[in-house]
């Protein structure tokens, strides 16, 4: 248990843009959410208008870029609108700058290629989708890309697979901050079948012929 | 494969609230939103400004209940505020003849104790989530309240057990519409691995002692 280290609640900063994939945000979301007085979530873009997700469902925002505090965890989404991103030099710059005032960056699924191409994963051991693991490992060729696992932890740095591993990822940050009771309680609340073991990737084999697809 | 019997895309109305849970209603959009072309999701509330979840996140709304279109697919989520809108004769009245019009209606979690309230599951079965199930139940007694299941389907309507279970439920609505090949197409590229079978609930036993409990 190391949770003297943090100071509560702790700041969540989720990065939004068109596109974005919804479970890649509410997964986490809802597990941080459920933990009374522990996170505060900030949804931030680089404008200040609600950005559309690539279900089509929009959310309000809290911070801008030129706003933005400093998160205590950063969270970056993945989904179609990825694929734009990482030719965006103020998404990648600002991510640069707000991981490395972070305690803790994560991504879910393609939300790995944005961090790759904004350098900050170089020499680290990363993973993502198995759809899209070809064009994401394009992004960064100084990561060290692992293709079978559900979610990666390197230091401060944790990067899931598709989609739905973004709940197991944030279940082991949980762990990490709060520890294994805090996880388990929670996953009890939500009757969520925690799939805990992170070296255990079922898709990996299942989504080898796909990879590269466009997701 | 009954797919020629619906029209596409299918609008999916998911009704909002004050406290609702998040995961409640993103898992199911997650699910709905990946099929392009198949289900448009509109966001419904009695007024015309964004509600807050239960854990922060705010939505952008598209509908409010006046001007409300026809659903073919309604989608009412739980959490806390569900205790609140038990008592409010609008959204109870407005579920009432929504659901009177929909080809579906489903619901998640706590969300089953708005749908019981407003009297639509009289002489069905149905369930909810397990820590609040000993309260669900008050809110309709004429309801065939099912303990033990994931989700439960009687003829037009689906009710899921807590939180997560609405992905779940959501795959098998998905089936039920597209047929079972979607509904696994899908939860390969989301990295889902889904609970597929609906009489299946590990909770039910987990959580028997906590029945009741505020959620």
């Amino acid at each position: 248990m190391s949770r003297n280290k943090y100071q509560f609640p702790m700041k969540v900063g989720v990065v939004l843009f068109e596109g974005f994939e919804l479970l890649d945000i509410f997964g986490p979301l809802e597990m941080f959410g459920m933990l009374p007085g522990q996170f505060n979530i900030h949804l931030v873009v680089e404008g200040s208008n609600p950005v559309a997700s690539a279900q089509g469902p929009r959310s309000v925002i809290d911070d801008s870029f030129a706003s933005a505090k400093q998160y205590d965890i950063l969270l970056v989404p993945g989904g179609p609108g990825a694929r734009t991103e990482v030719n965006n030099p103020t998404i990648l710059d600002w991510l640069r700058h707000a991981s490395q005032i972070s305690t803790f960056v994560t991504s879910v699924c393609t939300g790995s290629a944005l961090l790759a191409k904004s350098d900050v994963l170089d020499g680290r051991r990363a993973t993502t989708n198995k759809y899209a693991f070809n064009w994401v490992t394009t992004q960064g060729e100084k990561v060290r890309w692992i293709y079978e696992a559900r979610w990666i932890e390197d230091g401060k740095f944790f990067t899931s697979s598709g989609v739905s591993a973004g709940m197991d990822m944030t279940l082991g940050l949980i762990e990490r901050i709060l520890g294994r009771e805090s996880s388990e309680q929670l996953v009890n609340c939500a009757e969520y079948e925690w799939h805990s073991d992170s070296s255990r990737d079922p898709f990996a084999v299942l989504n080898r012929p796909n990879a590269g697809t466009k997701i």
